[in-house]
């Protein structure tokens, strides 16, 4: 990695309105022997020592969990995105993705990793004092302490900022009083150190660093839940808790910016726990289909089971082309806001919020990857798919979740369109001149110019289009509905869709494009497949999302030139895709693994 | 119902290409009062006594799913299509799926329910002698004793005549010896007649009555599944099972019959159950959306939230137009068979028969909606929706397995195909001419004569054109593959999906029309709404599906015809989903339920 560039090549959102050199995007293919060792201690701690206890994790076994997440601390799988004077490893953005895809397949524990590494300490990281560092990263790095982050209450969860627990500073002046609930907090039952938010004076929403042991905070019973019953996940309860001064995280008032800052990280990692998870499922998967036999056959000779295969294969590997590339992207922001002269934080904070729109698409599309992903695991196995007794019961029900936290699906979509056009009203992306050069295109006559030549010419195209696409349909919204457009929500989730297919194809393409150059395109066959394939449903998904958004928008005359262009902007060849998903399967089927 | 047609009005599969008249459909707004009262006394049923002990039911309670089915009985419940002389209702068909409809709702208890009431006593009534009938029905009818249906081994599911399970006369030719096992059977640790299939001899696939008391037979324990854990499942074994002579159900060799006659009825019995499943989470759903606040308001109010209830409920109207227009059509098909002097169970199972391909196209459309129901519901639900403790977890994982039995939507989308096309084969059906008449159509100039008026001429249009899709993509599929067709299942599955939506389309379609005649347009302006979403919705899904059919077809000029004509036959105004969904989701929103 150290070969990397380490200066941006393009900007937060600006895969809008920018093409990308396939040079530029980092591919796993490039990842370095240290990190794939790293990986792979992951992926055996994942499997010699979570897998052989889910039964009884899922059971709550007394302590099983904390010495789990001891022992992974041990490992040094909680140092790997640490400095090094908190006993960290301090490697780069795209190995904390990996080492976390790596214990994806964990089911519950990824989502204890999550909870301690991601929004348990990195908020002391990054918004921590000095002394509050040092009393806590070195304990939580090394795992002899958990920790958990407890923003959701009963009454408040996508509006977070609602919270009402309050605190107030005691007489004295030396502690903060917090009173009220938290809920669904991950890792309750074993943590030692809880992130808490609360109203400082009623409305200063404020961050605190809070002990197990002070005095006045309190566990609920763990809840039941529909999956990921191994992970911790109680309510809190502060009365009269007493908080040291000194263990305010950050300023008073300013605590929606940890909050925020630290759901971008979250989020991007969720992708990453996602993609293990569904790698995990689609190896099982394959396996499944080539053991069982019906009609005298294993039933990996069905074509319906090779479509199935197939396409849990393409969308895993492109979700894992829009991760990488986008880890790649922050890292490099962070570089170059190190080498302006910012702080470690504020460059890592920084370069995450810049990606703020990647963030939000990766939660998405990862988290409805794996939901794909297990849903046709369970149909693959049948009546045994049904069965708690078999694998794909329990990743059924763990990977549901996905869509609900770090920010619902509903929330993140949202978040993709309002943030896009935050950034272009304050001029951090010109998204004018483009939107304005396409509907300039729209009013002439289409130009069947000399058409590109090169392997994938017709996919760059495909790509280029569904952008414009993207800014006709979004510039249309903005134009009509002003500063009402958020109470279009359906319109917003129309573009949330075209912008996130694109920015998945986009990335399949640029990734196998950027392979063919490092090995031949005879060795990458099925990879050319798949980024067709992934091209040719994304412009599917998003003609008929644009085109609800018209019909939502536009009438008559209007209503005709817009749906044209949209049609241009849409129009594709024919895509034999059944033949290029059997090529995809086959791959599997005869190695009986995920080869990709 | 009495007053209704007494003819069948058009053949199973015929919908492809025949119109029917609203007048010929019927509506569920025509349910007679003595039917509706039927309706409430199982809706109270499952309200009062069963969902009370939902979680006791799941921890398999001693007893306890053994006495609700006996209190079923008591009320009447298993009663409704057995005849008179059993202790039966004779009731019709459509109020047995009404009836199925209103247990629906029940978790565990409906598939009990069916596993007894369908697959359990129906081999007996349609395939029993005198003596059998006589001596299981009334016990059956009563709720005395409970049925289980023994059909799937482990290594036979989908491909069930493959079972190994053996049947031989025993040397004084008074019972047939049982040998082997059978997995995934329902009701299995509470019935007390299994309905077992064996090779009698090594391969005549044989029907068997077996009591459970009989030496030999024994049960494994219970399965943990996914859900419906309230079901009771388990394996069961025979191990020099004797089984009297006088057991033998049907014809030695002809089991097949019995299994794939009684399917046609389970598949859209299991339509029906998942309906009323999916009428009660849709309630849930909309009661929740009112009750939670976030960002100051309920989440009704926001338009993510709605286009979600609005699509459960659109979704859920257009199966239930479906289930009972097929249904009435096998009442009416049952009625010509005796008028033509059959005898009842022959009338009864060839009615079902004529319409398998409509039975197999609601049972995977029914599991389907029920999914997309429930899974929109857990996530309205939030943080909520994954929680033991509130009613969408169990929702979403008891629906999961419909998809899975009674035939898993892989083989029902193939069989649907199948059978269209062996329809047409032995001149049942006369694809043929019309198929012909497409294929000139396509050569032809379009014909954008005189256009049609009325309130819904341009949805007539619609599923018109896309019954000639249909006939397009799969007449175009019959010459090319010819007998190897079945190799293609990806091809299957594409006509499959265009032939599921178009069925579910007219028939919402129909319904309505027939509802505009009874009560005016205003009063039904928002099912008016629905019929144009479903027809927009389904033109979509047939387009996708037929092209990724043509491309994997054709080449060339012929596909460039196929695909003109596809887009011809899918061509539509553009329609303004998004306001139809409001208006559609706000009468829920302000009557707190579901009131379609
Ligand atoms: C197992 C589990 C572990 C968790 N771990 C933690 C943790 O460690 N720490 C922590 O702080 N929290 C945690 N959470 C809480 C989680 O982040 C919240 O559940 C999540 O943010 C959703 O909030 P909610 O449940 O209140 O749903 P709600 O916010 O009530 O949402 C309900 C529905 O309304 C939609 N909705 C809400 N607002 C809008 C809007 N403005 N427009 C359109 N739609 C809207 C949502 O998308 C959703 O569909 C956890 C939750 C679970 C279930
Ligand atoms: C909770 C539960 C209750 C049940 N109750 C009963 C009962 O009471 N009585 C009873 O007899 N059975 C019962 N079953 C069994 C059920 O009917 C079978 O599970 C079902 O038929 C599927 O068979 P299978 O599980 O062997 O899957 P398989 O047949 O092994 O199928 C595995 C996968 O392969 C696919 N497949 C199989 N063949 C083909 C093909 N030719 N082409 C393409 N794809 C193919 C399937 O669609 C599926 O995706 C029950 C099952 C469960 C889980």
């Amino acid at each position: 990695m150290e070969t990397q560039n380490k200066t941006a090549t393009i900007k937060g959102g600006e895969f809008l309105i920018k093409e990308t050199n396939p040079q530029d995007v980092f591919i796993p293919a490039e990842f370095s022997e240290e990190q794939r060792m790293m990986a792979q201690t992951c992926l055996d701690f994942v499997r010699e020592e979570v897998n052989p206890l889910l039964d009884r994790l899922d059971n709550h076994e007394e302590g099983l969990m904390e010495g789990l997440m001891k022992r992974a601390g041990e490992l040094g799988l909680f140092a790997v995105s640490m400095p090094e004077q908190y006993g960290g490893l301090n490697m780069d953005f795209n190995t904390s993705l990996l080492v976390t895809e790596s214990v994806g397949g964990g089911h519950s524990f990824p989502v204890a990793f999550a909870a301690h590494t991601g929004i348990g300490m990195l908020p002391i990281l990054y918004f921590g004092t000095e002394e509050q560092k040092q009393k806590y990263l070195p304990k939580l790095t090394s795992g002899e302490w958990a920790a958990a982050y407890c923003l959701t209450e009963p009454g408040s969860g996508s509006d977070a900022l609602a919270a009402k627990t309050k605190a107030v500073l005691n007489a004295e002046g030396t502690h903060y009083i917090l009173n009220g609930q938290k809920m669904w907090i991950t890792n309750a039952g074993f943590a030692d150190v809880f992130i808490v938010f609360a109203q400082v004076d009623g409305d200063k929403f404020t961050g605190f660093i809070v002990e197990r042991d002070y005095p006045g905070l309190s566990l609920g019973n763990e809840e039941h839940k529909m999956g990921i019953k191994g992970s911790s996940t109680r309510q809190v309860f502060f009365s009269d808790c007493q908080v040291p001064k000194e263990n305010v995280l950050g300023e008073i008032g300013k605590g929606h910016l940890i909050a925020f800052n630290i759901l971008n990280i979250g989020r991007i990692k969720l992708c990453a726990a996602t993609l293990g998870a569904a790698k995990k499922v689609i190896d099982l998967s394959v396996k499944y289909a080539n053991e069982r036999h019906q009609f005298k056959l294993p039933i990996s000779k069905f074509g319906a089971i090779r479509h199935k295969l197939a396409e849990q294969a393409i969308r895993i590997y492109a979700v894992e082309s829009a991760l990488y590339r986008c880890g790649m992207d922050i890292y490099r922001k962070e570089q170059e806001l190190l080498a302006a002269g910012k702080g470690e934080n504020e460059a890592m904070l920084g370069a995450a919020r810049e990606f703020a729109v990647e963030c939000a698409i990766l939660k998405v599309e990862g988290s409805e990857v794996l939901d794909y992903v297990v849903d046709e695991g369970v149909q693959i196995y049948g009546g045994y798919g049904f069965s708690a007794d078999y694998p794909m019961d329990r990743a059924y029900r763990d990977s549901r979740i996905n869509r609900i936290f770090e920010g619902t699906n509903e929330i993140n979509r949202m978040l993709t369109v309002d943030m896009i056009l935050k950034k272009a009203m304050n001029g951090e992306l010109d998204l004018m001149g483009p939107a304005q050069a396409v509907q300039q295109e729209l009013m002439a006559i289409p130009d069947f110019g000399s058409e590109e030549e090169g392997l994938f010419a017709a996919e760059h195209k495909a790509i280029r289009n569904l952008k414009k696409a993207i800014l006709m349909v979004a510039g249309t919204a903005v134009q009509k509905y002003m500063a009402s457009l958020a109470k279009e929500q359906e319109i917003l989730m129309n573009i949330a869709d075209m912008a996130i297919k694109t920015y998945v194809a986009e990335s399949t393409l640029l990734r196998v494009e950027k392979l063919v150059g490092m090995r031949g395109e005879e060795a990458v066959a099925n990879q050319i497949d798949m980024v067709r394939v992934v091209v040719n449903d994304a412009t599917d998904i998003a003609f008929k999302a644009g085109k609800e958004a018209i019909a939502a928008m536009a009438e008559g005359d209007e209503q005709r030139l817009l749906f044209m262009g949209l049609k241009r902007f849409t129009k594709k060849d024919l895509y034999n895709t059944k033949e290029a998903r059997r090529r995809i399967a086959t791959a599997m089927i005869e190695a009986n693994e995920f080869v990709y």
